[in-house]
C-alpha cells in the first residue's frame, strides 16, 4: 500500500491545495502551477478565507470534499497547522501529502515535535508524506506540477531528486536554456517520511524513467538505501552528486585502520556496493543529465571520435584515457571505408581526423562508419568552426543519426557561430556540449558505472560457504571475547585476537601460551626452532616498547633465558602483574614478502569496514588502501584488492613470484565475515600481515570489542550489506 | 632589430596582403577582415591580376610598392609561391611577413626545403615570419586583424597564442558569446621563426596584455623557452593547456628513474620551473580567459563564498578544499557586521549563506564586508533562482562591486531567468560561471601559481657555492667517467660510481678497493667490523644475483673467507674473469631509516632530470616521486621533496624523529649539480639511498655515461635550466 500511495504523489486523479491564495506567495505560485499544466483530474483549492482562488472555487477544509476524492494533498500552511491539517487528509482518506512549508527539524525541538505529530497521523493509515521544507513534486507524464518553482519541467527520461531545493531551481532553469527534460522533478525536503530508497524503488519501477540522478547531502538508512539501489543500478543508472569530499569528518581513532578510512570515503565504498555512480562537479552533473536524457548507456568504454580538428581531439583522448576510457580500435573494414570517403591526410587513426575542410556529409558519413563498428561504443563528434566550416549544415546531416543506437555525443566548440547548429542538434536528441574533454569524461563515468554494476549482481548469502562451519566459529569468537569482558578488558591479547582468526581459518600461525618457563620450551620444541616469544599481558599493547619481544630464539636454554628476560624487562618497564607468561611462535621469515594491513573500523553509519592496504611505517603516509564495508564477497574481496597499488606488486613484479591472490581473497572474505558477524569487534588489526609467494600468515593482530556493560550490541552498528 | 620588427606583426603603419583576392577564400576573407577593423595605416593588395580588391587599388607586385613602406606582408599565396614573395619582401625592407598558406614542414621533404629557402632571405635581414600554415594575428590595440577568422576579437587583456588554428576560431566564437574579449590573438602555425619565446617576452613587455593563454602542442626549444617565461611569469601569469599528458611517451629505460618520469611528468617540471600554469581541461582554459580578463589576479588562496543556497555552497567548498584552496576565516569583526545585516538563521560561517529570501541589497553588502575583510583575496557569489531571487536586480547592486580590487566572480546557476543578470555583470567586468565549483577551481589555480612563481625568482649561478671546489670536483669526474671509457664500459663500477658521488660530496661511506683479501683484511681493520663486502667487476652488474654479496661480516676470518666464497661464486655463476677484486665497506645499520632513491636521466628534449622518491621493492609500483630538471638549487630541491608522500614521513612520523631536510636538500643539489656539469651521464641511480635522523648515505650506486666514442657531448640533451 505504501507504495501504491507513493504513486498519488506523482499521478493523482484529484488534488487538494491547502493554503491555495492569490497573494504573492507559495499558496498562488502552486496555484498557478497545478492548473497551468493540467494533471488530468480535479484540482480543489482550499483556503478558509476565500470563496474562489484565481477562478476556481475553494473549499473551507478538506473535510468538506467527500472522503476518498482527493489522492494528493499538498499542504502549504504555516507550521503550527500543519499537524491538523495532516489529520484531517488522514481522516479524509487522502493517499500522499507533499509538505512544503518550513518550519519543522530545522527549527530545533519544537520543530521535532511537530513532526512526530504528522507521522503519528500519517503512518497508521498508510498515508504518504514528501518534506516538509520542499519545493514540491513534477512529474512529466502526467503533468502534474506541485512545485512552486517559475516553471514546468520539460518531458524527458531523468529523474532529478534533491535535498536541496535550491538546486531544483537551477537545474531546471539550465534544462530550459539547453532543451532537456526530465520524466520528474522531486524536491525531497527534510525525508520525514517519503526517502532516497521510496524514490528509488517508484522511479526504478517508473517506465517513464530511465535514469536517476540525486543531489545528496545526508543518506538515511544506508541499509535500505543500498538494497533498493541495488535493485535499480543494474536496469537504471543512479547518479549521486554528494557533498563531503572534503570533510575533515575522521573520527580519532586508535586503529591505522579507523585513522585511514575516511568518512566519505566509506560513503564512496558504499555507493560502490550500491551501483552508484557518484560524481563530484555541477558541471558533470548537468552534462550527464543530458547525455541520460537524451542517448542511450554506453555498453562499454570505447569511444571513436571524428573531428575536424587536430588539437581538441588529442586533448579529449587525454581526459579519455585518463578516465580509463579507451579510444576505439579502428578495423581494417572501417580502415578502408574511412580511406574511401576521406582525403589522403586524414589522420589515418582514432581520433579521426575529418580535416578543416570537411562538408557536413564528410561528417555524418564517418560517423556512420563509426556506428556501424563493433568494436565502437560510443562516438563523440568534435566540430570547430573554421573558414570552411558549416555548422548549421552539419547539423542538419548529424541529426539524422540521433537514434543510432549506439551513445552519440557532439562537441560544437564555440559561441556564436556555431549555435543554430547546436540548437538543431539537441532538439533532434544529440547532446551537445562546448568542451569535448567533458564529453569523454562523462561517457567514460557511465561506462565504468556500467563495469561496477556487474559487481553487485552476484548477492552476499546470509550464511556464506565459507568452508568451515561458520555457526560454530561465531559461537567459539563471542566466548573468546566474552571472557575478556568478564575480566574487564576490551583490548584482547595477541592470544585470543589469533584464536579469533583462527576460528575463523585466518592464518595467524601457531602461536602458543606458556605460563612457564617450562611449559615455554616444551612449546618450542614442538613448534620446531628458532621461535618468536613475546609477552603475554593482558594490559600492555605495545609489547617491544617495554622489552616484551625476543625473536630468532634458536634453542631450549634460550627460550628459558628468553622467558626470564621478558619477565624481567616487563618487571622493570611496567610492573610485574603486567606479566602473565608469553606467547611462543615459529620465527616465520617469507622470501619476498610485502607487509601489509588488514584491519576493519566501525563507521557510525555505514556499520564495519574492512580495510587492505600496503602496512609497515608508512601506512598512514603512503595511504594506499581500499575499503569496503563487510562482509565482502570474493568479487568484492578481490576489488578491495584492485583498490590498491600494492595489488600491481602482489601479482608479481620485477622477477618476483607472485602471491596467491585467490587464497587472500578468501582470508580477506572471511575476515569481513568475521566482522559482520560480531558488531560488538569495534576495531581489529592485522598487522603485520605478511603476504608473500610461499604464504599468506598474520604475525600479529589486536583486537579491541565495545564494552558490553556500557554499549549494548543492538546499540552498534551493524552491517548493512542486504543478504539474500 | 628581431624583437622591434616583431611588432611589426602587431601593430603595422602600412600592410601588404599578397593574394588578395575577390574569390571566396582566404584572400577574400583577409581583405574584409583587414578593411573592417581599421589598423590605422595604409593597405596594399597585391594580386598581379587585378586592378582593384573590394575597391581598393591593387599592386602586381610588392616590388612596385617603394621600399620601405611595408611594415608587415601577409602571404597568402600557393606554398610554392612563397620563397620569391619572401624573397622581394626582403628586397623591399619589409618588417615582417604572416604566411598563411599551407603546404610546407607537414609535406614532408619538398616542404622542408621550401622553409628553409624562406629563412635563407628572411634571416640575413632580420624579417620576422609569423607561420607558415596559420590562421594569422589580430591586435586590438592597433585594430590589427590580420585573420581570416570570421570576427575581429573584442578588446580585452589576454593574449592567446595557439598551435591550433582551428581552436582560435573555437575560442574566438565562444568569447563573442560570452562577452569577453583579447588583446591579442595568435595563430603560431609551424612556428619556422617567430616562437613561443619570441611571442612571450613580446608580450610581456606589451602593456595591452596582462595575462598570456597558450594552446601547445610542441614546446620548441625548452632552455629558450624557460627563460623567456621566468622574465615574464613573476609579472603576468602564462597559462598553458598542453596535450600529452596520456602519451604513452615512456621511453624504455634501464633505471627505475627512467622508468619513472614519464615524459608527461617532465613537461610538468619544466613548466613548473618556468612559472607557469598549466591546466588541462579545456573549459577550464574558457573559465581562466574570463577571469584573467575581468579581475585581478588572487594575491592568496582565501576565497570568501557568499550564497543563497546552502548545497552548491558546500559542493563548492569540497572543491575549493581538494584544490588546496582556503575557506577565508571570518575575523572577529566581520562576524558582528554580518551578524548586523543578516537574518539569524544565516550560516555564521563562510560559505556565507544569505538565505533563499535574499534581496540584491543584502547580497552585495556581505559581498562588500567580505572585500573589506583583510583575510579574504577573492570572493565568489553564488546565486540560484529562487522564489523570492530577483537574479537581475541582484545583478546591477553586484556590479558597483566590479573593481573592488580584489578577485570577484560570481556563479550564476541556471539558464533563462538568470541570463539577462549574467549580461550586465560581465558587460560591468564581473565573471559569471554557471557552475560554481568551476570558480573555485580557476581561483585556486591562479593563486597556487602566484605560489610557484616564488620558487623561481631566486636565480640559478652558474657557479653555484656549494661548498667544496667545483671546478675540481669536476675534472676528478670527468677522470673517472674517461677512465671507464677507455676500457670500453659504459656502465661505472660501484666504486667508480661511488667515488663520483664522493667528488660532489655526496655521503656514500667508505668503500675501499681491495685486490687481494689481505687488502680485504687491512681496509676491514681500518673500517672497524663488522663490514660489508661486494663483487667488484667491470662487467657484474646485479651483484646479488651471482653471489658477490656479504653482509654482516664480524672478523678478520670472515673477511678472508668472504673473498673467497665471492670469488668462488662469481667464478661460478658468471666466470672468472668477471672477478676483479672486492669493495670493502661499513655494514652501515642506520635507526628508522627510509629507502629512498634518487636518480637522474637524460630526457631527448629537457636534458638532465632529477628525481627523488621512495625506494625499495615497491617503488615502481607505488610512484611516490618528485621530478626537476638539473640543476635544482635548494629552493627546487626541497620543492622536489615536497612532491612525495615519503616526505611527510621524514619531517617524523609516530614518533620517529625527522630526517636532516636541510641536509638531505644540499646533498639533492649537489647530485643535480654533478648530472648538469656532465652531460655525458646518461643515468645515475643511487639506490638504495638510506635517509634516517643519524645519517643519510648513498648505499649503492649505479652511473651509467655515454659512450663517447658514439656521442659527442655537443649532440647530448644539456641541462635547459638558464643560470645568471
Amino acid at each position: 500500500m505504501a507504495q501504491s500511495n507513493l504513486n498519488a504523489c506523482f499521478s493523482p486523479k484529484n488534488v487538494a491545495l491547502i493554503g491555495a491564495s492569490e497573494n504573492i506567495g507559495v499558496g498562488r505560485t502552486m496555484m498557478f502551477n497545478l492548473l497551468k499544466s493540467p494533471f488530468g483530474g480535479t484540482l480543489y483549492p482550499i483556503n478558509p478565507k476565500r470563496e474562489s482562488c484565481l477562478g476556481v472555487k475553494c473549499s473551507k477544509s478538506i473535510k468538506d470534499i467527500p472522503a476518498g476524492t482527493i489522492d494528493l494533498a499538498i499542504i502549504a500552511v504555516a507550521a503550527r497547522f500543519v499537524p491538523s491539517t495532516v489529520k484531517d487528509c488522514a481522516d479524509m482518506k487522502v493517499k500522499a501529502t507533499i509538505i512544503v512549508s518550513a518550519g519543522f527539524a530545522e527549527m530545533g525541538e519544537p520543530g521535532l515535535k511537530l513532526e512526530a505529530e504528522i507521522m503519528s497521523y500519517a503512518r497508521p493509515v498508510g498515508m504518504r508524506v514528501i518534506g516538509p521544507n520542499c519545493l514540491g513534486v513534477s512529474y512529466s507524464s502526467s503533468g502534474l506540477n506541485a512545485t512552486f518553482a517559475a516553471d514546468m519541467i520539460s518531458p524527458g527520461k531523468v529523474a532529478f531528486l534533491s535535498q536541496s531545493g535550491a538546486l531544483c531551481t537551477s537545474v531546471l532553469d539550465y534544462s530550459k536554456k539547453v532543451g532537456f527534460g526530465f520524466s520528474a522533478f522531486v524536491s525531497v525536503g527534510s525525508m520525514l517520511d517519503v526517502d532516497w530508497c521510496d524514490l528509488i524503488e517508484f522511479f526504478g519501477e517508473d517506465s517513464n524513467t530511465s535514469a536517476i540522478c540525486i543531489y545528496m547531502e545526508s543518506i538515511g538508512n544506508p541499509k535500505r538505501f543500498i538494497e533498493a539501489c541495488q535493485k535499480v543500478t543494474p536496469r537504471k543508472p543512479v547518479v549521486v552528486v554528494k557533498s563531503g569530499r572534503s570533510a575533515a569528518g575522521k573520527k580519532a581513532a586508535s586503529s591505522h585502520t579507523g585513522a585511514l578510512a575516511g568518512a566519505d570515503e566509506i560513503c564512496d565504498a558504499a555507493f560502490r556496493r550500491a551501483g552508484i555512480l557518484r560524481i563530484t562537479q555541477i558541471s558533470d552533473l548537468f552534462s550527464l543529465m543530458e547525455l541520460l536524457n537524451m542517448q542511450p548507456i554506453p555498453k562499454g568504454p570505447s569511444l571513436s571520435i571524428v573531428t575536424n580538428a587536430g588539437g581538441p581531439g588529442v586533448l579529449t583522448t587525454d581526459e579519455l584515457d585518463i578516465q580509463g576510457g579507451i579510444l576505439a580500435p579502428i578495423d581494417k573494414a572501417a580502415m578502408e571505408r574511412f580511406n574511401a570517403i576521406l582525403p589522403p591526410a586524414w589522420s589515418h587513426g582514432n581520433p579521426i581526423d575529418v580535416l578543416g575542410d570537411a562538408s557536413p556529409e564528410r561528417f555524418s558519413d564517418c560517423v556512420k562508419i563509426a556506428v556501424e563498428d563493433k568494436n565502437v561504443d560510443g562516438i563523440l563528434c568534435i566540430l570547430t568552426p573554421q573558414d570552411m566550416t558549416d555548422p548549421t549544415a552539419t547539423a542538419h546531416a548529424l541529426k539524422l543519426l540521433a537514434n543510432c543506437g549506439k551513445t552519440f555525443m557532439v562537441s560544437y566548440m564555440g559561441g556564436l557561430v556555431i549555435e543554430e547548429g547546436a540548437t538543431i542538434l539537441r532538439q533532434a536528441g544529440v547532446p551537445v556540449f562546448t568542451a569535448p574533454d567533458l564529453a569523454a569524461r562523462v561517457f567514460t563515468y557511465l561506462s565504468r558505472c556500467q563495469e561496477n554494476i556487474k559487481l553487485i549482481k552476484e548477492p552476499i548469502p546470509a550464511v556464506p560457504s565459507l568452508g568451515f562451519d561458520l555457526e560454530k566459529a561465531r559461537k567459539e569468537v563471542r566466548g573468546i571475547y566474552a571472557k575478556a569482558l568478564e575480566t574487564g578488558r576490551t583490548i584482547l591479547t595477541e592470544y585470543e585476537s589469533k584464536k579469533i582468526l583462527a576460528a575463523y581459518h585466518i592464518p595467524g600461525g601457531t602461536t602458543e601460551l606458556a605460563l612457564t618457563a617450562d611449559e615455554a620450551v616444551a612449546h618450542a620444541k614442538k613448534i620446531g626452532f628458532p621461535v618468536v616469544m613475546k609477552v603475554h599481558s593482558e594490559t600492555i599493547t605495545h609489547k617491544s616498547d617495554v622489552g616484551g619481544v625476543k625473536v630468532n630464539i634458536k634453542d631450549e636454554a634460550g627460550v628459558k633465558a628468553a622467558f626470564e628476560e621478558i619477565k624481567a624487562n616487563v618487571a622493570k618497564n611496567a610492573s610485574a602483574k603486567d606479566f602473565l607468561g608469553c606467547v611462543v611462535m615459529p620465527m616465520v621469515t617469507l622470501k619476498d614478502s610485502y607487509e601489509v594491513i588488514l584491519g576493519s573500523y566501525v563507521d557510525a553509519q555505514f556499520g564495519p569496514v574492512v580495510l587492505f592496504g600496503l602496512g609497515g611505517i608508512l601506512v598512514e603516509v603512503l595511504k594506499d588502501k581500499g575499503l569496503g564495508l563487510c562482509p565482502v564477497n570474493k568479487t568484492f574481496a578481490l576489488d578491495l584488492l584492485q583498490q590498491t597499488k600494492i595489488y600491481t606488486a602482489l601479482k608479481g613484479v620485477r622477477g618476483r613470484a607472485p602471491v596467491n591472490i585467490d587464497e587472500l581473497v578468501v582470508i580477506i572474505e572471511r575476515f569481513s565475515q568475521l566482522i559482520a558477524d560480531h558488531p560488538m569487534i569495534e576495531e581489529a588489526d592485522i598487522n603485520p600481515f605478511l603476504v608473500s609467494p610461499d604464504g599468506i600468515i598474520a604475525l600479529d593482530a589486536r583486537i579491541l570489542v565495545y564494552d558490553g556493560k556500557k554499549v549494548k550490541e543492538e546499540n552498534v552498528p551493524h552491517s548493512c550489506i542486504p543478504t539474500h
